[in-house]
């Protein structure tokens, strides 16, 4: 993402800052200045950019010593994209805002690939003046943005786009393995759905993963597993039913008791046809 | 259908022939023998195509007094386009071989729309040489059509992919329920949705019904639901553990209750958030 | 049941046939007569009673040449005691009527154990004088007898109570799996449990079962699976949804595939840990 | 649970203390001393019993100014019986055991009633001498007491029994559902569940209750739903698949939805049949 940014030859000068000092080298050949804190980079910069790996993560960075809350001044804003829950987001909208400066939560959908490609769904809520001017960066990292509301709302539409997506990968593995108890061929099956009302990126990518029971990680199960949970729960404080995302995260525990946590998110299929081979 | 091989101009002479005489007519002018009965089409043709509502249908038009059966000679071919179960498609398979003639089961994915487009995606299973020679007709009447196998497994492969398709769009339903309930936009969510790895022409489609809490029939509720009960009984005779699709058919059934059984088969939309306005 | 009959002296003498003769030879040394056919039975008794093993043997037995019909005459009365569906028992009444006969259906609740006490639970349906005329019988073969209304609603309570049966032993399973994967006693968990709001005899016989992890037949979990199929049916007709029971239900189809099928029912728990038992 | 303990006349003086004063006047006149404040009352006795009413006010009771912990010394015991979570139970036991006291939880199964008549079952988890000291006191208040593990075991043993419960009476709700749907007498299958294997108190007061559509509370469905999401949890924090359970607590989500949140769990059957009632 930041070498996108980079590589547009649209901003001035970055200064970047990572946990891992190493992981600036590339953005350091091209120009970046790797700043000593989260700190540093806001002091230099008008827009910050976040990106961790976890709310733990994304809390840290701003409110350590040398952190985000420490650099800010004036109406600097500050744009968090990790991917965190409302609570997390709104603790670190507070802080920042009540030191005078802008914020927004902007999750992304999309996972390594878009990311290279510069083809993210930007899924930003809260702050309008800031999501404008950040809109020119918002263009060369993703492919579309969208300012959803107020801070909290972008956590959890991602969560329900998780959901539907958990859902409909369970859905997909179902009819796998009944093609498969049955003996018709999965090949057919998959070449039918991707040109059928249901042929979408996940069925083509998800398919081939089934039809090769190869899992290598892109979106790791657990945290799909995660998503499915957090939303299910959300449904709870909502009193929403949800018994299809119910069902489906029961067998994305299934796969998760039978180690297949870390692998893709596809190896639910394992969890789907699992007893089935039994026979 | 039949206009696309009439309009294709490959074939010598339409021999057409339907219950209600007057279906007929439209074909008739654009130089279509109108047949007295369906033996009288397969004694004209070298190949039958019959599309029936249903079993009983495709049944009945097979084993009647001057029906295929009574018409066939030689090696002459008929296809059933219809979507039958297993045991019809069998049943109808027997009697034509028994009598000499080649069968071919050909349940197509896709409605109205696809079928006047000629892009249908055709199931065939059974005879080869047949196959092989209906395939110019295939080509005018879809955009892709697949040899699957033995008799039975055409009826099959349809009732795993309507399986999908009804789990997929309870998913859906899902999430925009949860969105309602949570306060936000549905509007948002079908539009990343559409952008997303999940975006399909279901997605597309389903969401719009949704999104107007319209459903004009073009799949009635009451025939998805029909087809997610004989595909989880499917899975019931294999054992093979469905609880995605079980948990999407106990939401179709209380939208039947809710009579919308003649409505599209997005009016499950309506089960799936009824209780939240309740409210 | 038989045998409780002849032992209670009440009836003047008992007229037996069974498909294996040997099976009469205890009643017969007991002052029985066994008789040559089933129609003998019939001319020999104002009234007979059927148990079968299944719907087909109970359909053989009154249609066959020297069947139940065969021996009927005047208002002599038929009780099929056999538990069957709906279908077949109003078809057995039907033909049992046009000869002018009366007929009762009167599946029972319970197995081997409370057929040889005599505690036998008796589900009658059907003609109301000769429900009164077989109640003598009723009371020695069982502890309580219910006339519940027309032919037919005999078959379908019975499906009721066994689909409540499967899914609370499903409940019951889910709940020793969690205290077995979160290291609670199962010992401490089934003695609570027997002295709870949900002590009941399923619980005791069940959990004992479970904690052995012992699977004799006592009610096959194929037949349970079976009910459960049917009842969940009869909900489709109904449009009553039942989601505890259609995922109760997914459970007993993993079970079968696990090869189960002919062990006792509560070895539906392996279904319900199985996946556990792989971290 | 006080009143039963003074009324055995076993125990020297009861010191008692409320945060509402006056709920402790009718055990003051039975010779019980009102102390000032939790602390008080652990400084006048060798054993403190607490019942609050959630996991606030039974940490509330320990850590205030004037609370548990303030009035500890020498070995003396706390006996929290509420019904906390397993973290809730565990911090309190640290606090207490720091202090050089000694801790047991203690929740109980049975609600008004049973505490009035003593009949509660006591899920004790803790230190076992006291657990020891404790067993007059717990053999007054309830019928059977069991000493079940390490702190926490207790609080994770009634999720387990409390989830069953929930299970088996969506169980019951959907019978009473299907036989109200098919035009059976659900008097009928009430009275023939009293006397089969699934006989319980919970299917005697739960049918009555739905029977009638009358759901005074006794255990409100808020908290019932409650424990099974935080029993779903455990089990997702286990990967220990709860698929039924998980189909129970979606119905009771809807319960909720529907207004029912502070009847009687069992108006959960309001949620099983409401559909129909559309019809």
């Amino acid at each position: 993402m930041a070498r996108n940014l980079q590589d547009s030859g649209q901003f001035s000068r970055l200064s970047v800052w990572n946990r891992s000092a190493s992981k600036c080298d590339e953005l350091a050949k091209g120009g970046a200045v790797v700043a000593a804190s989260p700190a540093e980079v806001v002091r230099q910069s008008d827009i910050t950019f976040g990106m961790l790996a976890d709310p733990q993560a994304a809390s840290d960075v701003v409110f350590r010593e040398g952190g985000v809350l420490d650099g800010l001044s004036g109406k600097k804003g500050y744009i968090d994209m990790s991917t965190v829950d409302e609570a997390t987001s709104k603790k670190i909208s507070e802080a920042v805002v009540s030191r005078g400066g802008r914020f927004l939560e902007a999750p992304v959908a999309g996972s390594k690939k878009p990311a290279i490609d510069g083809t993210l769904v930007i899924l930003a809520a809260g702050d309008k003046s800031l999501y404008e001017e950040a809109l020119p960066a918002f263009e060369i990292m993703g492919k579309k943005s969208f300012l959803l509301g107020d801070v909290g709302t972008g956590a959890n539409m991602k969560l329900v786009i998780n959901m539907i997506m958990g859902s409909m990968l369970g859905a997909l593995c179902e009819g796998c393995a009944l093609a498969e108890a049955g003996g018709l061929s999965q090949e057919d099956l998959l070449e039918i759905l991707n040109i059928s009302a249901m042929a979408s990126p996940l069925v083509k990518v998800a398919g081939a993963s089934i039809l090769a029971r190869e899992y290598p990680p892109a979106f790791p199960l657990k945290h799909a597993q995660k998503d499915m949970r957090l939303a299910i729960a959300t449904g709870d404080r909502l009193n929403q039913p949800l018994p299809i995302a119910a069902a489906a995260n029961e067998k994305f525990k299934e796969a998760k008791a039978m180690n297949h946590a870390d692998d893709n998110f596809t190896a639910i299929y394992e969890a789907t046809t699992v007893n089935h081979r039994n026979k």
